[in-house]
């Protein structure tokens, strides 16, 4: 069972950015946490992250075309925005997690909605770099019961 | 460390109601799953459930004044109605997590968001039953990490 | 056949509440004119009313627990604002009819929508107490037709 | 004491369009249940259907210049749009009643919202034809009342 | 030159219809102030009155395909609704100017936009009937000016 | 019997501004123009003219004070915003008549609805420099019919 | 096969009327294009307009019984308010494809959002009277794929 | 004189919560305060708190059955919330004070509008706990020149 | 202590204006009140009314310039239109307390909201001239209490 | 005459996804479909697909440069978001004609209003893979017009 | 080349109020810097402040009778409400430049929209005390280059 | 010092695009003047334009990892619909300007609010080319006074 774990826009930058919002890990050190979790579950896990919607689109549909079993994705702020990441998340129709760092529900209005959520079976947010494990750890279970 | 798990309005039902959006495990069967989980994370836990705002306020300060550690909540319909049930969340001040079975952000726009949720540190949704362990699990690593 | 007839809150004082708004009858004269009626239609009735949202709910799932055949329901001022009422209307899946004294279409703007009435298979609404004579009525119709 | 039953647009279809909203029976059936109805409590029926928005509102001036004693109208789509069609209902005062086959309330949100019925006493809604009689009843019981 | 007055939904019953609101005089008094004014001014009216959009619509073209000299119009209900009316008086292109009895800007809010008024060079609201004799002597003189 | 003409911010400048919007003609021409009609009507005329909402406000409570018969009124853009204005024209409880020289109803959407013409018994718009004439035959009319 | 050309309000007024907007061909024009594609696809047209929202869906009706295959439809200003046409496209369930000669998308705000095209297999619009070409064409290869 | 003061949902707990917010003092320590300006206006008081909307509102009914002379309220988060509330104080018809400890008109956006403050005379809101002395004082004058 | 007491537009006219909403006392016999309760409190008081925004905005900072020790303000109609009011109140950083006479929660929509309160430590609203009274008597604890 | 022929986010996934609501042909058999009609109406194609807005924006402009004579582009999901796109599309200046595979109309709401056809001169929707012949025709048509 | 430089409400009180927002300078100090820029650029300045709209008003239109050459202006809070200082601005048609200390794109929802803006060629906002000098530079680069 | 000057979407085009609108200077012309202005005040320029999201994102962190000093940046269409490049300008902490050749103000409302500004210490637009000018001297006096 292998997993693609996505980072959009800004999120390379984990670490040193806002730090109060977003934490002090970097997203080399989540790489890492998210690798002991996933050899614990024996599953193998792909990273990608890109500032480009198109190449986040594309990374999408390559899951889908070399069967991976699901995504893990953080959209950063094109999560508020971008209909065409929510037509790829449907259209590759793997399943999916939508995970955020913050408490995206108590920050500003625009950040209250997630527009590419209903292309995912899930969301976990506001636990700083714990929400990619926590998601991981969701979508393996969902893949395991179905 | 003790947590309190706590169920909102029409919760009690699990198992029996709208299976296709909430799944088939009933409360109890969520509670024993949850008990297992705490037994390996050794800590313990309370668990309410009540149709009653006014109940499930109640109950929150009472977990304050007994200084449990956190809370995991699923606040139901109320979710998207109740400011009191917000303040007593921010009130009693400590740490809880919002938990929804179905993936709330795909359903009707009414339900798309959430007023509680911003008493909470973060948020698990759309994993049916899983989506409690995966909040407890959440909750004590932010507890550990204080 | 038996019928469950509930009113929410501040319903039990009708007779002595704005009168010109919701007519002179008290609850106990609308009970005497539904047991006529249901009399006439050789069914049972029991009657329900509160003015917490969570005995509301209660109430509900217990007539589902008891098999009864349905629902009349005057969520009052719930109307407007109970999510989680509309989700025990919906869970306990009994065939409900909302009823309102007052033509709801032509109040206040906070008044002309119904959230509740969308857990209903329909709605009797302006004719004062004689909407529940009606509701009934419809509603032992459909069940007769099922 | 005589009574007119109005329809509006596309109900002179009734049977043969979208039988899952609307039931099976066609508009000739209802009057003869109207019928039936009427000989049971002993009043008179009218009964008209148009597409034009303009007809109906001629033919509610017609009723009050013939001093009927009240309106049953079932607007269809014009529910949600025409204001011109509650000033004749208002204007022409006589007690009138709403009737809808569908429980406009749960359907979409264009859908639930009536201005019509703000120039009528009540309404009556998601009985399939049912609704007709329940309104029949209704304004029956209103008149005698009065 | 050949003015054309006319009348929209529910303005056959002036002087019979909430008198409060809209005046006691009826659409046969109007005509006669008006046919007086008319005199005076020199000029020939002529007067058309229906319930019916489509007919309303007729009439404006056909005032163009006579070269009448312009129109004054009351809407009745269609002013908040009718986008093909506003198309028509664009469309015909005669100067027209719109009437209301009433001061529409304070009454419902629904009352208070007029859509067909952007297809007019002016707009006389609130003198009750005399809002025809000012409308008629505005048109005129805009007509002169040209 | 004295009627005041009241003109709010920069109408002081009809004439010179924005021509193709407002006429070519000055605020002086107006006061002559209206002149002749009230020698014609046999009834006086005070006029004023101010940028300032307080002095304009200042001025319509003089007027109730002086017992003068009714106010001619452009509030020029405080149309659109002044609810003081409002409260002066209600509170002091002469007649009024709101003025523009534009159809405010065809231009942008800031400038199609007003406040202020809720404290005034009707409105002209539209008919450039008219519009104030027939304001004023229209106010007239009215104090006679009183 | 036989399909139904229908033309909403004012468009019996093509070419005379605001032609930069609508283009310069008439009616009659458009009818005899039409038919020259119909001879070319081997198809029979009926053409109608009407003016009166009630008469289009009398029409629509008739050709649902006179089992005719298919319509194409301008509903000119009807399309942005006539719920009442939607329910007779979506009763009469014929395939119906909506034509507009603007774009009405780039046009006023009022006139972005069609509420019938929601009863169509699809629109074409902006293409001025090509647009009801490029419409009956869409509509009998769809028909022919069925 | 007997006056009743009543706190909603977690006002129980002021003192300890959100102190920068609500004031340092305690509900008790209201009371205390509440009852020297009680015995200063030779007045009587009773208490009640409630998480519960349902309980509010009985104990508002029984006020009214009691014939107690009015109402100091603090409907804590149910202020923006409950129409089940509002119609309590409008059917028991009491006069009632709506009391608040934060300025609620310069909070978040959902805290500034108050449905349950159009059931009360008035509203006090901003002085900590001082706002219930002056609402209380308030009451007293308005019922002693009733 | 000094205190500064502000009437904002149409206030000189309490007692004479709309006695319904405003009650019958004259801003005199307000002055005399207030002057009293000063004498109580041993404190000093100046009024101010004006028409004019700017008025209003000077004599708020020339009372910051004197050191005044709080303002008493009812701002009338600018209180929901007037950021530069609200500015004012913020800049010159006096604690100040709004009043109105009647409650505004329950008027006209567009008098519910209070953009110039958010510059006030409170508010005081419904119980007509007593309004000041009660506001007084706040503003002079809260300085005692600072 | 050469046309470009553009296709956004995800539609190189035309036949493998969600096919019910796009169709089953692939991206290259509608390719094939057009280039059969451009021989049929002898002119040229180029083809372009990218999942990234910027990339899209590029090739509009290079086919400005190069002196294409038009676009038919199918934006996917920046339809309803990208104003950087709509302005391309005007900056470019070439005539272009916007295609949709579904009805926008009858979707979900956000996907109802198209930004980018404001910079289109029409626009062809629900057709499946004929909309793009359609387009095609109807551009080479407009084109010929010229 | 004679520039005008007008602030508006509360601009008098600049370096003693809310220096966090606007900054320690004076407008003293602001007028002193500007001479220094207007010497380096040969040209004459006048200065204006006022806190009521209708000075600022009249001071535009004196401008323009008096042909300056434009006008740099910071309206305060009048920004975001006053269609009267729009009209001044349009009416007197000289060329002008908003300016705002703070970044108004990032405050309250409430100042993010300039109604006066649409009155001037551009805007400069963000550079506290700078934002007066780059407007005038800007303003005389205008003027140079028209 | 170094600088960065962003042009995003569409941007290259300049000179050649929508010249009424946007003015007549090209990319290289402005990139020429900026050049001038740097060596006036003896500062380095770097100069990027993108036609997409993700390169502009990549660039402003490649600035902040290069220590430039600050960024002026044209971010075009993105400025209304970009939250992830309001991201980048957030976490890259490096201070920014924001610069637009049109007044964004008074174009179409999707165009009158910043998204991206947000971002920024300040905004210029309107000033044509020059505005480039103004955001330089700008960020440039705002890097020397901190």
């Amino acid at each position: 069972m292998k997993i693609l774990i996505i980072n959009g826009p800004n999120l390379q930058a984990l670490g040193r950015r806002e730090v109060g919002i977003y934490g002090e890990k970097s997203w080399n050190d989540i790489q890492d946490e998210l690798q002991s979790l996933a050899a614990e579950l024996q599953i193998e896990l792909e990273f990608f992250q890109s500032n480009c919607e198109g190449s986040l689109i594309d990374r999408i549909w390559l899951a889908a075309e070399n069967n991976l079993a699901g995504i893990v994705i953080n959209p950063g702020g094109l999560t508020h925005t971008s209909v065409a990441l929510l037509d790829a998340l449907r259209g590759a129709a793997l399943p999916a997690v939508e995970v955020h760092l913050s408490n995206i529900t108590s920050r500003e209005p625009y950040r209250q909605h997630s527009i590419t959520a209903a292309g995912c079976i899930g969301i976990v947010a506001g636990f700083k770099t714990q929400s990619y494990l926590l998601a991981l750890r969701g979508l393996y279970e969902y893949l395991n019961q179905k």
